[in-house]
């Protein structure tokens, strides 16, 4: 018996290690290392990558390249790819660099929302209705994601009324997006959080609440991870090697990592494409890159169970 | 709404930190220590506590005070003293010593049972009748708690079948074992696997299955937490600080932290009676007390949730 492994038993993981990963570390990584590293991803079975973010690049040079890097990746017909975009300007950009999907990060902490960008989660929802103008207005296909960061709570504010969040999926819906995603941003999330949340912003939008954002730092992603499986969710964000996410505390870990996310599911008898041992010959490669980051993640240490035979079929 | 908040809500701890933690690693702790750390533990609130061995003293030194540490925890009319016995001569001590309770740990791996104690799981099942006669025999009404290792796979032999640690726990069960648990020795388990497993258990034993013993070795034992938690199971083995519980792997963790699951716990909305913040405390201490040992966790380090306002209640 294996429990889940019915129709529903292929989750998709966007590796999201070349924008949310890349960030927040100090290294800048040369546009060559980061096509190498989406092709060695691709090769390893990892068909979504949220591979940069339109912003200013005096804000962000770390991301500056993410035009090239985008041509880069989309010499791969069957890769789908995302960008993070703050506003209008970034989605256009998005658009004329022929993204898969735009992500915009709508705030559910009043708090967050003003410290982060300056504006409420209302006025990010007016953004996000121009830019669905926009996308009609260019013809383009591109996806509409909204992630809904701090969903879970928040570190200026504290709690999050889970109402909120539920309200902003329905208006990013009403608005224009595609997708929405939940976001413990912080690390805040526990299983029986995310198990309600999930299933309320569900009974609001259905399936357009797709995507899972977990962080590690409290040591919960794995078990979060579980609970959204276990309502349904077949969509979640990991970072290679576990970089990035802002931590928030010297040593915590910020994303959890895409190696030990695979492990999980397929320990679990779930499918996801990607190959556990190219996948940890990659992480390999990427902390020889940035020797001077943290990484964070389990199973590159302990490897696989000897017992797991399914992990190498 | 907190799911599992019903008359289910309270989850007990068994910190094992005395002695799966103490035994795997280098430092010897003096027995002041010992007794100081049973004193600040209780303080915070934990109420069932492992605090040695009755092993051959040559054989593990660390833990050749067993008698003088129980004896001292038994100022504690109400602290459940829980000691480990491999065979009758231990329990013969662990009955003088005044034990609440002994463990008697059987391999489900017949390869780790080997390797361990050169014996076979059915000649641990001997030994298990002979202990309940002697207890009979000296009118002592010491529980006796067995402890299924590699319940969930085994460094050396791989898979170990489900049917085998069925078996095993029915057997002890019928021999005298008043309290089964199922431990993941290597850190193998997965939450579907928990599931599992523990639901074959109980159909077979019942209420006697009733200890969840996690490593972290691959990050899973808190998904692995939630998972018992959601069958039914409300009793779990952890160590302050994550130390011991023979990692297998350099750098790697073996034992889950006390104040990990503690956080957990009282995050997702059950009553743990115990003090997080005396807890770290404690942690602190005895980090200072074995400052070349490695410890694990997170929540020392990322504190917990600013949302969590029911931890400080």
């Amino acid at each position: 018996m294996r429990p889940f492994l019915s129709l529903n038993s292929f989750v998709t993981l966007r590796d999201v290690g070349l924008r949310d990963g890349l960030q927040s570390i100090q290294t800048i990584l040369p546009t060559e290392k980061k096509c190498d590293w989406i092709d060695a991803a691709y090769a390893a079975g990892v068909r979504h990558m949220e591979v940069g973010s339109f912003v200013p690049a005096h804000l962000m040079p770390q991301l500056a390249d993410t035009a090239s890097v985008v041509a880069h990746a989309k010499r791969y017909a069957d890769l789908h790819i995302t960008v993070l975009v703050p506003n209008l300007k970034g989605a256009e950009r998005a658009i004329e660099a022929g993204a898969d999907a735009l992500l915009l990060p709508i705030s559910a902490s009043a708090a967050h929302s003003a410290a982060n960008v300056k504006k409420t989660p209302d006025q990010m929802l007016e953004i996000l209705a121009t830019i669905d103008s926009a996308r009609k207005s260019a013809g383009s296909s591109i996806t509409i994601d909204v992630g809904i960061s701090t969903a879970f709570g928040c570190t200026i504010q504290g709690d999050v009324p889970e109402s909120e969040v539920v309200r902003i999926a329905k208006a990013a819906v009403d608005a224009g997006a595609d997708e929405i995603g939940l976001a413990d941003t912080v690390g805040y999330a526990d299983p029986a959080q995310v198990k309600r949340l999930f299933t309320k912003v569900q009974a609001a939008i259905g399936a357009r609440c797709r995507t899972a954002h977990f962080h590690d730092t409290r040591g919960l992603a794995l078990a979060n991870t579980v609970a959204a499986l276990d309502v349904g969710i077949r969509y979640f964000d990991a970072s290679l090697g576990g970089i990035g996410g802002c931590p928030h505390a010297p040593g915590a870990s910020g994303n959890v990592s895409t190696e030990d996310v695979v492990y999980l599911l397929v320990r679990m008898g779930f499918e996801t494409g990607i190959d556990l041992d190219r996948l940890l010959v990659l992480r390999k490669q990427v902390s020889q890159w940035l020797v001077n980051e943290q990484f964070n993640g389990y199973i590159w240490r302990a490897g696989a169970a000897k017992s797991s035979a399914f992990l190498h079929q």
